[in-house]
């Protein structure tokens, strides 16, 4: 089959299209014909040799977030056949091999793809919706009437995080860029904040909870703790807590957690509700063919894509 | 760590206490310290050799059912803390290395213990409840009113079953020798089949979902279909579905099914609830200590155990 894959780490030039071995599915996992890839943070970190424990052996092949075809069940599966179409984000954090046109994997780890939603759009899903949802949800229990603080909501996890919050019933306070405010709105954040223009501990009152998409580069992190009530929280996604947080928290009585993403086949087939009954959308900025997957991430690591980019994998 | 490692297949004898490097949690993982490891029939098949795809790489530590108490988190993980309890059936089927001091797995496939349960107790539930669940519940989807044949209802995943086609409304008809009818009755069997004494097609009426916990060896399999109404389910646990039980149950209009178990902390989860309601209890024949794994596997391949066999994990 045809795969991007990565020999080395470096550039967006390292990613190069090949063909590997069809992989065979184990007992209890499925086939599935990847019709298209989400394209995230964690890849072009990982391609530049940056990934975390587990994700440093090479060759590897890239991706997580698949929206397909099953193919094929392996012995024992009997909730999903042949024909079924389905989306995922599985084994992360180790290797899923989705930038490839077929990937194994449980078939406990796959929802049914939102009918409503094309693969390319269900592909920008899976792996920025769980970090969400599981943020969110999982991990601060947001309840309605919570006031909760999105930083970078206008980014691939933030601007489904927005929503998953407004459906949570909390007041949403978003920091973006100014041209992305009245979309925030749409999408139903209740404040928007130009974090260009003002500091925004400075533009809103106290929150419950702080789903830190930025991190500890600018002080953003630090900076959250003093928007937080006692008791509240600062969820610290990309890099973990920082000392610096950790230090501030404690001061202040506010928890901040680390948190990473896993598969989740059940808050996906949640998440495909949500969408098929039209309370989240998800914002695709552009798709690429599987041979562009340098160009996408060059884009990507340009961050100054709104939505999600996505590999498109046709066969030939 | 103490584990109990397999160097080659064989019988019994092959089992050997050595010690082993202690897993380190990778991110979203969780390290467990194991109190009690659970001993099942895919346990001594993988010992003997003839293990499935993926569980023929030697050394292998052996044992999926675990129950103890989480020791460490790895990086992300926001759902356990050190000092929780938890049972799980992880990583199935790829090696887990249950039959050891510390396990690690990723957190999401760790549910909270039963607290009405201790480790021992609990450790014998997650494969055999897990695969009468998925069984009943995700493959044949038993519903109130219907009747639900479980073959070899006194064993492991067998006395689970009866309890939960019970607790979902069926009619539950068991087989089993007529020592056990007394002790199924009060799991809530309501039809008893000596299977010894007579054929169990003629003794009882149609059914409309079989657990085949017995497989082709006798013809249990092949002579389910002739109880079973046009469109019920065949589902056959050991070995998937014989050519000779694909045959009958076509000519009948009958559906087979393999059926294989995955890891599923969510069913779990609502397993412990029924345990803790007093729904649902578990029978263990003997708990050993870890250093008698090959005398578990010995009078577990015996077939002549009630309830389960569990492998008690004591430091030192």
């Amino acid at each position: 089959m045809r795969a991007v894959t990565l020999d080395g780490f470096g550039g967006p030039e390292v990613l190069t299209v090949g063909r590997v071995e069809r992989p065979e599915p184990l007992p209890t996992e499925v086939l599935v014909r990847v019709h298209a890839a989400g394209v995230n943070p964690v890849d072009w970190k990982t391609r530049a040799g940056q990934g975390m424990a587990g994700l440093q052996k090479l060759p590897l092949i890239l991706g997580w977030d698949v929206s397909g075809v099953v193919e094929e069940v392996g012995f024992g599966v009997t909730t999903l056949a042949p024909g079924d179409e389905v989306y995922a984000m599985p084994w992360f954090p180790r290797p899923a091999g989705g930038y490839a046109e077929y990937v194994t994997a449980p078939s406990r780890q796959f929802a049914r793809k939102p009918a409503s939603l094309g693969h390319v759009e269900a592909a920008a899903l899976p792996l920025a919706a769980l970090t969400a949802w599981q943020a969110l949800v999982d991990t601060a229990g947001v309840t309605a009437g919570q006031r909760v603080l999105v930083h970078a909501a206008a980014g691939g996890v933030g601007h489904l995080a927005v929503q998953f919050a407004k459906h949570l019933g909390a007041e949403v306070i978003a920091t973006a860029r100014a041209s992305r405010h009245a979309w925030l709105r749409e999408l139903g954040a209740d404040e928007t904040i130009d974090y260009t223009a003002r500091r925004f501990e400075e533009a809103t009152g106290p929150v419950d909870v702080v789903l830190d998409l930025v991190g500890g580069t600018d002080g953003t992190d630090v900076r959250s703790v003093s928007v937080t009530r006692p008791g509240g929280l600062v969820v610290a996604v990309p890099g973990g807590v920082s000392d610096a947080l950790a230090g501030a928290a404690s001061a202040a009585g506010v928890r901040a957690s680390a948190f990473l993403v896993e598969p989740d086949a059940a808050a996906l087939t949640t998440i495909a509700g949500l969408v098929a009954a039209g309370a989240v959308r998800v914002e695709v900025e552009r798709a690429l063919p599987l041979e562009q997957a340098a160009e996408a991430h060059r884009q990507g690591e340009s961050n100054r894509t709104r939505g999600k980019l996505v590999l498109e994998v046709t066969p030939h």
